[in-house]
């Protein structure tokens, strides 16, 4: 693994396992903050390098501008410095993330996540006019998400190199599940010699090969339900233990399939990805709620207990 | 042309020329209300039969909330009820969206614009829902927006005349180009004997057909450029004088021709469209300063002539 | 209605009613070519203006080379020059696709009909020098084919106006759906003053609206079942009696409902479409067996029936 | 590495290092079967284990049926049983795709590869069906071909593992960029004790992961260029000395930029993909001619030159 690099402005560059950390509600959808607190401490104690709030596991598409504020401040405020905390700061275009992101930078984050421009029909040179204008706006670093699956535009990488290396950007967070593209950005960046810039994944099931292609942090949304594993995990491929790695990834890789819970049949994969978080949150005692925001379908008895078999064979319950 | 149904509630139901009200900007990139009040007047004056504010043609996705109500407050009253005002409430799920719109209905629009749910995956159930949910949020009519080229799915047919007939919603603005599928959806609900539901298309080029076809109103970006010419042209299609409505709609297609003013290579389309129907204002003298928001590109010097030349043709300069 | 332009070759010009042609297959899959001389039998003596074989509605994507062949060379005998027809050379590249067209050219049709390449990632440049390489190796006319549904990207209408202007192209058989777009297309070719070049629609459901818009023909799939209904709708609307017109494509548009007897849970909409449209054929007497190709899915009892209910609310049964 | 699986039949299972051959042609695009001869015999000298001719790196969907006949006799003769050969039967649906297959194992081939059916709108039953049907009508074993960027649909992880339990397909090439994926269907064969399936993976990017990850075998398009470099790499990484694994993997990637010298400004990914490889070939005398087919858009002389100093930098010239 390559290290993770220094951050020229002296603030401790995010990398290792930094989980997207799950927004836990109450019955009335505002933000259980007990809960959360909760949450952090269940992730800090497994050990966890960073925090990402405010990414798509986070729900952050479905929360109102002060449960995101509500969000930040109670998890920023938890931490009190014991790991980074990066924001994502989603919405469609430059001054609305600036704003996101200016909050999020108030509250104490010490990053910001922002993807490229979306439901406009966008361009390349947009993208890259955006995100310009984003770190210019914002007074801590900037990471760029690239999230086809949302975004429905990939991030180029000839753009990601010339920002990082214009010191725009301090890394990327690439969910974008082409590890071919994000192998090569790698290579390109440590022969350019660019420090300043770390690339981390959001593939919670190839996080040992990440490793060994170079990547600087991981950001797994099963992190939230198993952060020691995935702290044993890293740390594994981090030290070239790679049958220790490769067991513990395919322990988790099973565990996963908590995400199938709720099939496609009756929800979105949505639904039934962030409802298995949920439901196995709270039956691991985490969380007090599993409830998803709207207009998420939510899980039923029988899908619900179908996590809980899959916690019990991964040995959590 | 069938007549545009009764709203139950008694409010006058949009329909007719309903033009999407561009957000003239400052240089500073703050709300110019004065012209757009010259644009709302200038959009009056021609005798349209309501106004759709804050939808893709208004820059809505590019306008921080701030700036949302300013437009919503300016318009509102300077509409002062001469005709209706709908306004989008454009975001990315459920509880963001009742915010907007709670938002709007206080300030006293009319009626509420809203899309499936985007950045997130969905799925059929998901968006019933979510329109289900804002539908009882909100204390005015919801219209609903099929958009799939911002949104990534399309609404489906069966689940617009069940809504439809239920009265959850009032309309749907369809900006989705499928004309077979939106004179299949006028056809059912006349047969099914729906009132109180309007649709009402996006498309600039085919109004005539349209209203052929049905609809209960237009709702074309090209006419905060020239509104008297949709006006005309709504006319003679209602009164089934096609050939004069033909010649209409097809001086206004020749004027169409300024979306493309700034080509693909260096900007995307959105930029090129909203950023030629703001340089056609200016050139008009109807707002103060053509600047569309970032991150999208500006039209040169030569790329706004080539607008200006298309307004001389269409005998509008 | 523009009269269908004249061709330079003295070939006769497709236009007016075109339907594409199904391919009754035998319970073996071989072409059941007394059911096509048939079917066609059934087309001519409605009075269409010329057929479409091996399209989409022919399943030509599901028929070996041969059967394709024994499809042209049953349908060129069999009309004997009563009308035009033009053959689809559907296939993924320049060389196979004039293989194909040079195959149909010699069976004796009056023009090939290609699309873009597909299932290879293409360029606009590519999909030019297709258009050409395939017009310069065949011996008829030929028309592009704007299925993005298929293909999976549009015809850029400046070259589309290019190829017409310099005679590569006789015309464009436009199933994107894109109306604005044809209707621009019209506008220029007209403007331009260029002819020898038709522009056909493959809307099923707006076929008046698209004559008043100025195409020179009309491709309905659903025109194998009804085609006196759609010789009508197009004379109505050719001589400008549009209430006339417009009644009878609403009555084409109820029957239409067939393509969706089988539903989207157990097959696509390909399935059902073409197994509606045999189930008809084959309800109506004019074909033996109503089986399609693999591996599309049958339509069963209860679906047949819907199909069956629907033939006799449009007076066909 | 898991070992390749034994094939019930007792046919040597393809597995290792299987490059997808290109297909040389002549200046009048022709097979040039001597330049096919002198790669295969580039490929075997290097020690591959297996070939893939007619798939997407050779140009397969720009090859006429005589073409594909052509470079199956010739590879299947020259090749003379000392390895594995496996064909691309690509075609839209199923009678044209068991046309090509039932050729092919005439030929003499080992194993056909099949993709889900494209053009047509499709449906998961479809896609099963299809292949079923393929398998079924095939004397050989068959291969799935998950290749979405071509045929716009992903092929379903429940359904490979239900067909490879049944033993209706021998493996699957998988190209669909989706490693966490790929390794849940690795990990749930080994779970489910499944032996006579094959997963080869497409990426070039990522051999060494691939094989940490438990892969039979890989299908590297560069591998064209370089079959000792991926052989080299193919036995590092199964003999697990992962660092020297990955400083090829590396040499490989930085060799791999190859594939953008035509850029994508004037021609398609695909034209500069195939194109670098076929000017490679050609500028280390293994092939006589570098020509691609039509419509593809043929490398220029500054193009190529790029490509001549990328083998200089890998040390391959």
């Amino acid at each position: 693994m390559t290290a993770a690099p220094a951050d020229p402005s002296g603030r401790p560059a995010p990398g290792g396992v930094v989980p997207p950390v799950c927004t836990p509600l109450t019955p009335g959808l505002e933000v259980d903050t007990a809960s959360l607190e909760r949450l952090v401490g269940h992730l800090l104690d497994a050990g966890v390098d960073g925090l990402f709030v405010l990414g798509s596991t986070s729900e952050v598409a479905f929360l109102p501008d002060a449960h995101r504020r509500t969000v930040l401040e109670t998890v920023v405020k938890h931490v009190a410095g014991q790991v980074p905390v990066l924001a994502g700061a989603i919405d469609m275009t430059t001054l609305r993330v600036i704003e996101h992101s200016r909050a999020a930078a108030e509250i104490g984050c010490d990053g910001i996540v922002a993807t490229a421009p979306f439901y406009t029909r966008t361009h390349p040179a947009e993208i890259e006019r955006h995100l310009r204008d984003v770190a210019a706006a914002v007074p801590v670093p900037l990471y760029a998400y690239d999230l086809p699956v949302s975004v429905h535009s990939k991030l180029d990488a000839g753009m990601l190199l010339r920002l990082a290396a214009e010191g725009v950007l301090a890394g990327v967070k690439d969910s974008s599940g082409d590890d071919g593209g994000m192998r090569t950005l790698l290579l390109r960046l440590r022969e350019a010699g660019t420090t300043g810039f770390s690339v981390l994944t959001g593939a919670e099931l190839t996080v040992d090969t990440a490793v060994a292609m170079g990547v600087h942090g991981v950001v797994p949304g099963l992190g939230n339900v198993d952060p020691a594993g995935y702290v044993r995990l890293y740390r594994h491929a981090s030290e070239a233990r790679w049958d220790e790695a490769r067991a513990e990834q395919e322990r988790l890789l099973r565990l996963f399939d908590i995400v199938n819970a709720g099939g496609t049949d009756r929800m979105g994969r949505g639904s039934s990805a962030l409802g298995s978080f949920k439901a196995a949150l709270h039956l691991l005692g985490v969380i007090d709620c599993p409830v998803t925001a709207p207009p998420q379908i939510p899980l039923d008895a029988a899908e619900t207990d179908r996590v809980r078999r899959l916690l019990v064979a991964a040995g959590l319950l």
